[in-house]
């Protein structure tokens, strides 16, 4: 197994007690997990789904991304949150950190993540004369944001390839059965693929949302699902002596209880940004409910040790640091002795650069420890399909159990409607015409 | 004047006079700024930057800009922290979304920000065959992540174009007299430009720190410094009641020391990502010293309303979120109608994407104020060079006051040395040996 989990350096912050009086809570939430009777229960689809999942599907997966492979130059992916941030994380994790500018790869862009019309208008500009097939996710079809990218790319694709050749570069992933992108789909006869009903969308990365894209970047999903599943047998234990995933929850949970408010996702290697980016709203969308939950928030080390590290090191002490790090390095490189050693560098000439990033990494969880914040690791032998998969569902379990043992249900998110209500309303959509006026009411009261 | 401040959506959360109770103290901050007598000012170059820089210098800049621009495809900029966000959040607001990959522009890449070994592999892979320049940025020489990247590309531009060659196209930007690379840069006679003694890195990117990148990415640098030279003549008044960027600094301020800990800044354009990052530095390293100071977080809107917007419409209560907001898009794209109407979006047919963007924008504001965060805006008129310069004093200048109020140093980072010292132990630097041993015997105590 290649996923580790050490909290040794939240010690001096706590006692071992704080985490292990809470075993028979997390036994307890185990239990709501797998036998699908906690808050939330009917969103536990992802609990085994690497396990079973639709086989026939998946390979149409493959089928349909070794087509545009084949015929486009770029894939453009439409969606937003959950559709967006899953295939993003492992596509930048696991491709050329340069992967679009490549020759020979197929790019990978998104789209409808934003209501930028610079970015979509730079993005068709980017997109002139390559042959491109087009992926949008939605649920429901009616999500703002990707509904508009969808109306324009959908209508530049139709003028660039006609109804039919657009057709057969479309495919939707999208309900099963229901909704406006399923009825389109079936009417355009765009290839669909299914968004299961039993898996929210920061849980989805495993289905067809994040492995059409991931598959086209050039990824190995069969690896994926094979470190999704092997990790889902791994965690699928009730004991938190010998769960890491679940030590993971407990330990925060121990922490937050007494005073710690905020955790930072820590990486050493820029391809892991956007996993935290996923990460974030995995815990954020998860836990931040009914006034509570650690705040999530990430760095890039050593980048933002020249950044955020002074505030990590001295300021207030609510900090958790949480490590992803990656045992053996992708890439190896020496570095050189320098005649002059006028950068005084000659000490660290021989060793690979991985070297002096592993030694910054330890040096800092010393000096941050010593600072006053506690620090979890989270270590990946290395850093591939196999490993990603491990990966998610490690996360993925650990937030199921951490949110339980918040008090809170960890799988829905009610809060998100609030800014949507009040779009809609402002926007003149029928049906909000009240909301509508006393917002405006309210905006011109306050001179904004 | 193009930037406007408003906080009439903190008043539900604080009276009108937990700011204004304050005149006196920002005035007494203002003093401590002007006259250089708080602490820290030995830091205070930035302060009348704008208005009195060195004009020789600044045509040298433009100059060598313009010589890469004609003899290079792309330019590597070597720097981290105050030497890296300035200039790339200045590229990525103000340049095409995609500009590296646009014909005809020229490109601009960072290193020596990480220490990855897989980025640096894959940027030289990214660089085969392109004619590049390089602008190595370190007051002193002797970061060690800068220095290894100065090393490596050094190395692969004299095997490329030899040792004249390079010479020509490397470009120091470093300490006036002293320092590893200035004696580099001097012995092998590379263009040099100057780090002020006075100006820390956080507030470097009107300097030759930024300035030489940005010119280089195309954009009108003359524009910039009036920009900054307007604002520090607009923000340059004791007078809490009409100083824009000093009622941000004191409505922060008022909000924190009732409880308020983390503060969102929060866009609608994603090319402001790296504003949010350099902004992120300014204020983290500012502040976050003696166990205080607000913790910056950043969120780019719509898209993490989809990640992070649970959490800040209902989790813990205490965040601020600062909408820095652009009031004229840079581009407009209207939405069409759509005959089947089947996502439902016909509604907004015939209005532009910007328009749905701001009416978000109105309704998240409104509905994170219901959910009880408290909201400030910083708008701008619209993005261009001119405005950047004038949001870069504002900040600044915000900063410094903010700072000050807290009672703290904002000018020094004293806690950043702390993981490089144990970083230098643990490598073996000569003279870290005592610490070495006993870093060593904590690391083999924790089994990590």
């Amino acid at each position: 197994m290649s996923i580790s989990f050490n909290y040794s350096n939240a010690l001096p912050f706590m006692q071992e007690h704080e985490v292990t009086y809470l075993g028979d809570f997390v036994k307890a939430a185990h239990e709501m997990l797998h036998e699908k009777k906690g808050p939330g229960s009917e969103y536990l689809g992802w609990v085994d789904l690497p396990l079973q999942y639709d086989q026939e599907e998946f390979a149409r997966i493959k089928a349909a991304a070794q087509r545009i492979r084949s015929n486009s130059e770029a894939l453009i992916v439409i969606g937003i949150g959950g559709s967006y941030l899953g295939a993003r994380s492992a596509i930048e994790a696991l491709s050329h950190t340069f992967h679009n500018q490549m020759v020979g790869k197929t790019q990978v862009y998104f789209a409808g993540q934003n209501i930028s019309s610079a970015y979509i208008t730079h993005l068709l500009e980017l997109l002139e004369g390559k042959d491109i097939s087009l992926n949008v996710i939605s649920k429901s079809g009616t999500t703002t944001e990707p509904a508009i990218a969808f109306r324009i790319l959908r209508d530049y694709m139709e003028k660039k390839y006609g109804k039919a050749g657009a057709k057969s570069r479309i495919f939707a992933t999208t309900d099963q059965a229901k909704g406006a992108l399923k009825t389109l789909a079936d009417k355009e006869g765009y290839e669909s693929f299914v968004i299961p009903d039993d898996v929210g969308g920061r849980y989805s990365v495993l289905t067809a949302v994040g492995l059409l894209p991931i598959a086209t970047a050039g990824i190995d999903i069969d690896q994926m699902m094979a470190g999704a599943a092997a990790a889902a047998q791994k965690y699928n234990n009730a004991d938190l002596a010998t769960n890491e995933s679940y030590q993971y929850a407990a330990v925060r949970n121990a922490l937050y209880r007494k005073g710690k408010t905020i955790e930072l996702l820590v990486n050493y290697e820029p391809s892991l940004h956007y996993v935290s980016e996923w990460w974030k709203q995995l815990f954020g969308e998860s836990e931040g409910k009914d006034q509570k939950g650690l705040f999530p928030a990430a760095v890039d080390f050593t980048t933002d040790l020249h950044s955020m590290g002074q505030y990590v090191q001295e300021g207030r002490r609510d900090l958790i640091e949480t490590v992803l790090s990656v045992k053996k390095p992708q890439i190896e490189v020496t570095i050189q002795e320098d005649e002059s050693n006028l950068d005084g560098l000659n000490f660290v000439a021989g060793m690979t650069m991985d070297e002096v990033n592993k030694k910054a990494a330890q040096g800092t969880r010393l000096a941050h420890v010593d600072g006053g914040v506690p620090n979890l690791i989270v270590e990946l032998d290395e850093l591939n399909a196999y490993t990603y998969g491990e990966m998610v569902y490690f996360f993925e379990k650990a937030c199921g159990i951490s949110g339980l043992l918040l008090g809170v249900n960890p799988f829905d998110q009610p809060g998100v409607e609030a800014y949507k209500t009040n779009m809609f309303a402002l926007l003149g959509k029928p049906g909000f015409e009240t909301q509508r006026d006393e917002l405006n009411k309210r905006l011109s009261d306050s001179t904004q």
